[in-house]
This record gives structure tokens, C-alpha cells and sequence, in this order.
């Protein structure tokens, strides 16, 4: 998989495109990761990429041509692609249906809070694709045009102001580069597949057995597997009840999940 | 603020606690950030902080004892800090009532997918904070005796699978720092202000007036003001409309937003 970032500042990926999970998925030749300044697309001697609103009022808005020439470069240096035949040539949600020859075009994100949320779900389907070319603002709204004429798909991770695209980015591609093939060792598949129940993780333990005064659960310790896989079913029920009730609406409960919530319902209402 | 972040990759913070909003937060001292390894708080020769897990399974869980030590050490090195008084004395869910003469004990947040949603609210309430302590685990599980009597609050930024608590540790400081007094500029400050109206933003337009045939909406080339803030708030309306309806349920909206908002679903029902 190809991804590019389009920022202002290439730097922050530094640490996180070299470390841990998504370091070792560049070395193995998994993933290619690129942090591109599109200042260098400007086409003015000052390097201007924004400019102050139409309309008046605050902030500065990002223009829409240095960013549709770096994404254009982009596409054009892409072997999958079809070169750029002529202004709004390239891949759009308006005219991808006039694209012939291009293997899968790429999907190009912004990151914006007006994005739809980004999900489990989203990452799977981002994960299956060949090349994801991502959009940085920072503390800047977009020109309207990138949004209508450029991008895909616009993201958001989460309800809270942030001071650019740059951390949400890096948080999409962490769990899109993740699920590609090779990527994850044994080790650490393993954990991460208790996700997939669709419930919260029941409690760890691990030496030593008592830390200041503080033991781990009996049961634990008994080497009776079933009765522990029944106690770590019922506590991440538990949690998730707790926690994150709305959760359990969307699973398929067992008789015996069905059982012990309704039990637990029952205890927290006579106390 | 004092922002200490527990981590076995302090290396993934380099790019961003130097860059932006958060490196200028630093040079003016607004914020002391700083990523320690607690490898260097194992205790044994190995450095190991990780476990298998008490009653089998896959996976490494972190042990007590690293995470204890390395939290215990921050407390001591601050000043408005009491020292701690034997072992359980630090502030925790458990025993911050017996804490004397601690100008503020710290937040000590841990990073996992079972924590309370993040939110903007959330960002404000810890903003208000003089010293964030946050633990990121990576792959491994935390041992719960952590969770139980060690920390202050558990967040998750969202719905989806990363691979450690790293970057969503850098999401959260991040969307902490912007607001503390002093980090951001008017120029920056104008265009967030917009999300406090509780609606996605209105599009935004700049120079060309027109790019690729693409032209900015008359209005805002109109330079009349009155119209231009009702056309705005109606673009703003009809975007949360199409895109994150629930947020219109939290709004006190005006006799005008509804009559608008009628009109909206009106044209959807007869279309």
C-alpha cells in the first residue's frame, strides 16, 4: 500500500512513520509512507497557500489550487494511474466515471471535523485499497472546491477541536496499516482479536500474584480453564454494561450472557 | 501545565511535541511536555515490564510494578506535590481523600479502548488541570491493579483499533494545550470559534474566484454582509442537517433555523 500525506508540516510524521508497528510495516516494504509538503506546490514566490475568506471574517481558508496540483503530481507519479489528462482529469466523486485505464484509483481523505466518523468499519474498507493520499489542514478551513471536486472521503476521528489534520491522520493510518497482511505478529494479533467480540476486554493480571496487598482474582490462579473462561465472558459483559451499555445492543448475546445481565440488572436494582 | 506521558517509544513524540502549536507551547513555557521511557522503572536486569497473563491466554500484559514506580517518581519530582508517605500514598480513585497538603494532585489518565469516549468537554475539564500524567500502552494489556488504584481516568478517542496509546495520547494534549491561555493566536482562534456555535461549519471560499470553471457562490462575492451571515448560517444548518442530525438535538435553535429546517425536509420529501 502507498500513502501520502499532504501537510504543512512534514515534520510531525517524523517520529511516528519511524517507530513501532508502522516503522517496521515500511522496512518489510508493507507500506510505503510519504509526508509531503504541498507549500511546494504554492506557485508563488512567498509560498502562499491561503488567503483570506470571500465573505469576510476570521481565519485564513486553504486555496484550492496548490492542493489539487500536489494531489495531481501524486497521481501522475503513481504507475496504477492514468496520467492527468487535462484539468479534472483526475479521480473525483464527479467524474471517476470517466476514468479508463486507471487500475483503482486512489482514495484521497480529508481530515475535517464536517467528516463522517471514522470507525472499525471504515478502516477495514480503507484497508483493501491500493493507495490513500490524505489532506492536512492546519488551524485553516478548506476552500469548498478540494471538498466538492477533490476528495473521496472526508474524516473526522472524534468529537473534539484539534489544531490540525496531522494527529487524525496519523491515527487513520495506525489503524488502516495495522490490518494489512504481515503487519502484526502472533503476539500482538492476539490480543488485539478481543475486539472482535464486539465487547470490552475483561480484566488482565500478571506477576506478582500480590502488589501491595492488591491479589489477583482466585480463579485466576485455580488452572480450571472453563470456569476462568466463563469469569472473563461474564466480566467483559460486566464492563461493557457498565461502560458502554449501547454496545450490547448491536451483539448476538448466548442464553448464558442473556442470563448473568439480566442478573446483574437485577443486583443493581435492589441495591 | 505539566504534561508527563509514560511510553515505551518516547521516540514516536519527537515530531510532534516540536512542531506546531505544541512546540511553540514550549518555548514559551506555557507547557512542559515530556515522553518517558518506563522500561527504565522495570526493576530487573531485562528490562521487562510485560507478563503473560494469569490464567492463560494470548497476549503480554504490563506489569504493576514499572508503572507504579515510574508514576510515584513523577509525583515526587513535583513540587506542588506532597512526597509520597509510604507505598498507596499517592492520589488515587482510592485514597485521594487522605492526600494533605497537596496544592492539586495530578490526573493520571490511561490510554485504552474501554475508557470513557473523549470529548471537547473533556478537553476543557482537563485544561483546567496544573499537571496530565498519561500511560500508553502498546499491544499489551494493562494489569488491572493499574487501572483499579493508580489511575484517575480511562479515555478512549474513539471506535477503533490502534496500536498503542501513543498517538491517542498525542490527540488528547493536543486538543489540551490549544486552549490553555496564551497558545493561540487570534488568527487561529477566530476559525475554532466557529465550532462552539455547535454546528459544522459553513463552506468556506478564497481566492480564485474562479478555478477550473468552478466559481465561488455570488453571495459571497456580493459584499453584503447581512445576507451573507444568513446564507452562512443556513449552509451551516443544512450541512449538520445532511451530515450529523443529532447534533441539532443538543442546539437551542432560532424561530428562523426551524423555518429553515422545515423547508429542508420539505424539499427531501417532495424530491
Amino acid at each position: 500500500m502507498r500513502i501520502d500525506v499532504l501537510t504543512l508540516f512534514p515534520e510531525m510524521f517524523d517520529g511516528v512513520f519511524h517507530s513501532s508497528i508502522l516503522g517496521k510495516a515500511a522496512e518489510k516494504e508493507i507500506v510505503n509512507l510519504n509526508a509531503i509538503n504541498f507549500r511546494r506546490y504554492a506557485g508563488n514566490k512567498h509560498g502562499q497557500v491561503d488567503d483570506t475568506p470571500y465573505g469576510g471574517g476570521g481565519g485564513m481558508v486553504l486555496k484550492p489550487d496548490p492542493i489539487f496540483a500536489a494531489v495531481e503530481d501524486i497521481l501522475a507519479s503513481d504507475p496504477n494511474e492514468i496520467s492527468n489528462q487535462g484539468e479534472g482529469a483526475h479521480p473525483t466523486r464527479e467524474n471517476s466515471g470517466e476514468i479508463v485505464g486507471s487500475v483503482k484509483p486512489p482514495r484521497v481523505i480529508l481530515m475535517c471535523p464536517q467528516g463522517e466518523t471514522f470507525t472499525q468499519k471504515k478502516a477495514e474498507e480503507l484497508s483493501q485499497e491500493e493507495h490513500l493520499v490524505f489532506i492536512c489542514g492546519h488551524y485553516e478551513g478548506y476552500d469548498e472546491r478540494i471538498r466538492e471536486f477533490l476528495v473521496t472521503d472526508e474524516l473526522s476521528i472524534g468529537d473534539y477541536v484539534l489544531t490540525g489534520g496531522e494527529l487524525p491522520a496519523m491515527v487513520v493510518i495506525d489503524s488502516v496499516v495495522r490490518l494489512l497482511p504481515g503487519v502484526l505478529g502472533n503476539e500482538t494479533s492476539a490480543v488485539t482479536d478481543s475486539f472482535s467480540t464486539g465487547l470490552l476486554e475483561y480484566p488482565h493480571y500478571t506477576r506478582p500474584a500480590e502488589f501491595r496487598g492488591w491479589k489477583v482474582p482466585d480463579i485466576l490462579l485455580s488452572g480450571h480453564h472453563a470456569n476462568i473462561d466463563v469469569w472473563r465472558r461474564e466480566q467483559a459483559l460486566k464492563r461493557t454494561w457498565e461502560r458502554r451499555p449501547e454496545l450490547l445492543d448491536k451483539l448476538e448475546l448466548s442464553k448464558q450472557d442473556r442470563a448473568y445481565l439480566d442478573q446483574l440488572q437485577r443486583e443493581a436494582g435492589s441495591s
